[in-house]
């Protein structure tokens, strides 16, 4: 199999003050492309670090794909040092500076300064590939019968060169083996119940068949995963696992798909014709974002009302000030009567409701911080439950909101 | 200076199932902490790959972070891999084993099982750290000087462990020296102009003063890093580079702390004691999610009107069917209706309105995906702006909500 290794280059990414989504983006094309991701490094805008980064990464794999280092600004070391690792030096690029003063004078409209026009320099020993979306250009470059690719690190910059570049080059230089992996999303069931649940599946499994827990916001993943040359025998083969594997968690499944649970409550929607609608408190618009995350979400997907104030649960919603004294904001009462309220303002068949204390403060002796009422359901009926979250703030919404989609899919499923 | 090396574990961050936010939070602490991260390595669930990567990273790190491959299912192999590697036998742990047992029996309510156990194995060479959020314990090896310590993946399970046990130990253990960052946010410049506009500023840096720049979703941020062992003096020095650089993109200035965009707006309104609501199209609650994600925002926001459908528009929001045949959704009559729409409903100061095309489909000749209207404002004055963008779904939303977010606080700033 082809070894891949991933280098991403940046003083941001040690110091923690981004999150590198571009390695996941890129593990992921690699594989479905019959690629294996051997090794993800991060080193810092640091000569020694770079280049004993590209010495190890080249030692273990036959492709190294490199990120960032590439901007405009003087905190760049990147091209001088692959100039010298690779034993060229820097010269102008005529398509690469046409591609430069094209963005600035048509798309960014701005004008192109010496700094922008330097971006243009780049090793003579490179096959230069353009990057339509940036200014940055993408670098490839061989050495002892290991490719080695330099691509800028602002993702849709890098997704289009690896789309467009990359992968087909590499494909056409290596003869990738196929690899298939299928996915199923359970809920309500930890890591290790599901895994006393599947032993003996997990046991008889064929050799060349992978299984892994991916657990996550209350959900556990199973992935299978089968590599080899003949594809149909590959697939064959894991297709029959994959269903003795659904039938065994059928009580807890959620997709046979590799998808999130709001992409699974949007196509449920979509195939019966339709729509949700959300009454949002503690999670402050972030169901309806998840759902509205999905292209196409128009068809099932109307709008909302946010309610974070009780005054908004009173004057939009019906919510009485009888209900918020006797029973409070985080109740049973007052999330259905969110439900019943946006189905009364917005065009919808069904609506979700959540109300509950996110923290870190607000919590009570009664109520405590992670205390959530989700209500979900239709003019007719209600469904309803307490929840008792015990994060932080970020995942106690996450959560939530995954908890809330859930039932709103359960209900659909049973209440057509 | 003491440098630390993560190492991350597990075939999901190579596939590109997950992302990985662990290192950029672990990062941030140590840095917080005096530390410097050297280096990242994510490695599969394979023996020699992880063995490899601990003999490097402990070649180049004082310290050596291990997180991932120590959940309850078959999958890992961590524990017996650093059995062997630091040259002890697994024996169960008392104290882990009552954590087990307290957290199956009184927080999740489940029956223990004996895989849950057999996590209460530990090897008898390392210092166990107890997680009070989990199954998997911490645990902590010495060999050649150096330290290493292995970790659970989970997130909030990792960050207990991490703030609770493990940097206060390594502080113990060795001298950190002090690291200051200081960091500003500009919007309406790009990377490349932004160097010209402080060339001379940066040329005449001291050389114990870094700065970086980090582009991200059309805002730059502008980082000075300063480290030494007197305290005082670098927190002198880089205050005052700081002061002056503030001084030099005075124009394009959002904010001189760490904040993202939509807590800077937060403080703003909280310091004038003032409320935003959200009238959203396009962007489907995301706005309303960022402003909510802020702990104690409800000082500052009350609620929203998701407007996705045109019928929830005209409905709810006082758009007429005459604006949405003349201009269409995405236009500026529409947005300005929205914010004086959702200003009546909700009791609050300011509004927010957007309506565009996100893509990937949606888009006309005349209105390509892309087009956004943006509307800010009270009920005497809107201000109003097109914006064109050319990215993907995910991009569109995020750059809509951040111009929005900006145009408000311009306004709050401006009408007082």
């Amino acid at each position: 199999m082809t070894n891949v290794s991933i280098i991403t280059i940046g003083d941001e990414l040690l110091i923690g003050q981004v999150i590198d989504s571009n390695s996941a983006w890129m593990a992921q094309e690699l594989n479905k492309a019959g690629f294996r991701v051997k090794r993800r490094v991060a080193v810092g805008d640091v000569w020694e670090d770079i280049w004993k980064a590209l010495d190890e990464e080249s030692s273990m794999a036959d492709v190294i794909l490199i990120t960032g280092g590439l901007g405009p600004t003087a905190d760049d070391i990147t091209k001088p040092l692959l100039c010298q690792y690779f034993g060229g030096k820097l010269v102008q690029d005529e398509a690469v500076l046409q591609n430069v003063t094209f963005l600035f004078e048509k798309i960014f409209k701005r004008e192109v300064t010496p700094r922008n026009i330097k971006q243009a320099e780049v090793p003579d020993v490179c096959t230069v590939l353009q990057n339509k979306r940036g200014t940055a250009p993408g670098m490839l470059f061989h050495k002892e019968g290991k490719i080695f690719v330099s691509m800028p690190g602002v993702p849709h910059e890098m997704q289009g060169l690896m789309t467009e570049e990359v992968i087909p080059l590499i494909q056409k230089q290596f003869n990738p083996i196929h690899i298939t992996h299928r996915t199923l999303l359970t809920f309500g069931i930890g890591e290790s119940m599901l895994a006393d649940l599947i032993q003996d599946f997990e046991e008889a499994l064929p050799s060349n068949i992978k299984l892994a827990y991916l657990p996550n916001f209350g959900m556990v993943r199973l992935r299978l995963t089968a590599s080899g040359n003949d594809q149909g025998a590959i697939d064959n083969l894991i297709n029959q696992q994959f269903v003795e594997l659904q039938q065994l968690v059928k009580e807890f499944l959620v997709t046979n798909e590799d998808d999130p649970m709001e992409k699974v409550l949007g196509k449920l929607l979509l195939q019966k014709n339709k729509t949700v609608a959300t009454a949002e408190s503690c999670t402050g618009g972030y169901i309806a974002h998840l759902l509205t995350s999905i292209a196409g979400s128009s068809a099932f997907y109307n709008g909302s009302i946010i309610s974070y104030a009780n005054k908004v649960k009173t004057d939009m919603l019906g919510v009485t000030e009888n209900m918020l004294t006797n029973h409070g904001a985080v109740s049973e009462e007052v999330v259905v009567q969110m439900v019943k309220g946006v189905l009364q303002h917005i065009p919808t068949n069904y609506a979700i409701a959540v109300s509950g204390i996110m923290g870190p403060d607000g919590g009570t002796e009664d109520k405590p911080v992670g205390t959530v009422w989700i209500a979900v359901g239709n003019t007719q009926k209600q469904l309803t439950k307490k929840i008792h979250l015990r994060f932080n703030r970020q995942r106690n919404i996450h959560l939530t909101a995954v908890n809330a989609l859930n039932m709103m899919r359960i209900f659909v499923l049973e209440n057509e």
